[in-house]
């Protein structure tokens, strides 16, 4: 198909797919004449790819040509791709280390031994652990840590669902694809789900007596007295 | 203390805390002179959420002032500023109404219905979870939505403990504080958690025969037969 057809069929405009192909992140078209590309279902594909990553994960280009990059690498042993690309999925870091930091890093140090998960002391993902329980310390909210099995636990339980859905791909191709998009959106919808189940659990304890959740649409009696 | 000692005992600068001031994120400090402010623990308490809220959450200053201005709105009743503060913490939206959307819609609606959630059928919350889904159907992954289930239990489980952490707070501050920073940097941990555990599942399905972790320098056991 022409540029245009591929423009037209995933909404995004004839400019936009020229810069990803500047920015490497889609493979250019075949040449069908000396002005004019022809591009296929793997463009499409990929150019569907690139705008989930983008706008629902939130990716830079940057950070997406990195992803693609790792998935792309067909020498590389599967385990290590979906490693690397995890790395490169993983949040930002927030500053130098402090003593807040060191002791949150002692924190996730024991929860990695208490879990018997295989991963390192010092790998991305690791390190936004670290960040995210230094930043609680920071604000007084070092309590919250006594919440980390829970979140262990869920994570366990999501995770084990997560490679259940990628390992159905028998193709390496579409096995690490669905890894990277399960890992982006997943987390996209994990976080609206937990926002939801707040919402909900807000309701039942600080809502009016008979269904709170008015302010949202949903039933709320009305003239029901204030419950808390 | 000056704003200088507040500088330094947060990490923040000087030019940085003036435009938090301008820009309504912090109160401005207590003037002791015409050219000097006094600023107090509340000061530092607050820029510390500031930071908190900026370099693991995300959030711009506009967001934040948003959040903010809930927090520090001592009329509205404390289930309606939760509500509200998880509003303003929403997902960006993607883009226009398509056939996916609608589809997804539906699949959200069939949800909260099967799990008995007291949300309405438009909010924020309910959207980001709509443009997720259209997402993963747009780069043909709606096989994915089999695991919604599993991530709506987690999500439950998530969410019951959080509230058992917010509610422990008796003061209104307290607990509206305590949500704000645990919704923001709960979804730091989750995500966090949840690439770690994915290292450890893919490293038990697809590693090499001897602790396949060996990337982040994890203890992978001499001679280990793998364990499927």
């Amino acid at each position: 198909m022409r540029i245009g057809e591929l423009s037209r069929r995933t909404g995004v405009s004839v400019p936009t797919v020229k810069y990803y192909v500047r920015e490497g992140l889609l493979p250019a078209g075949r040449l069908s004449s000396p002005n004019q590309a022809s591009y296929d279902a793997s463009h499409e594909r990929r150019l569907r790819l690139i705008r989930a990553l983008m706008d629902v994960g939130g990716l830079s280009v940057a950070g997406i040509r990195d992803v693609l990059d790792a998935v792309d690498d067909a020498e590389r042993p599967v385990h290590k791709v979906l490693g690397e690309a995890a790395d490169r999925l993983a949040a930002r870091r927030t500053g130098e280390p402090d003593a807040e930091w060191e002791s949150a890093r002692d924190t996730v140090a024991e929860l990695v031994g208490r879990r018997g998960w295989r991963v390192g002391p010092a790998g991305p993902q690791t390190e936004a652990l670290v960040g995210a329980l230094a930043a609680l310390r920071r604000v007084g909210h070092e309590g919250f840590e006594m919440l980390l099995d829970d979140y262990a636990d869920a994570a366990e339980r999501i995770a084990e669902a997560d490679l259940g859905y990628v390992a159905r791909n028998s193709k390496r191709d579409a096995l690490v694809e669905s890894a990277v998009v399960g890992t982006v959106l997943g987390d996209a919808i994990l976080s609206a789900l937990r926002r939801l189940a707040h919402v909900d659990a807000s309701a039942r304890a600080f809502g009016e007596a008979q269904g709170g959740a008015d302010r949202d649409g949903a039933p709320g009696g009305e003239g029901a007295a204030e419950g808390e």
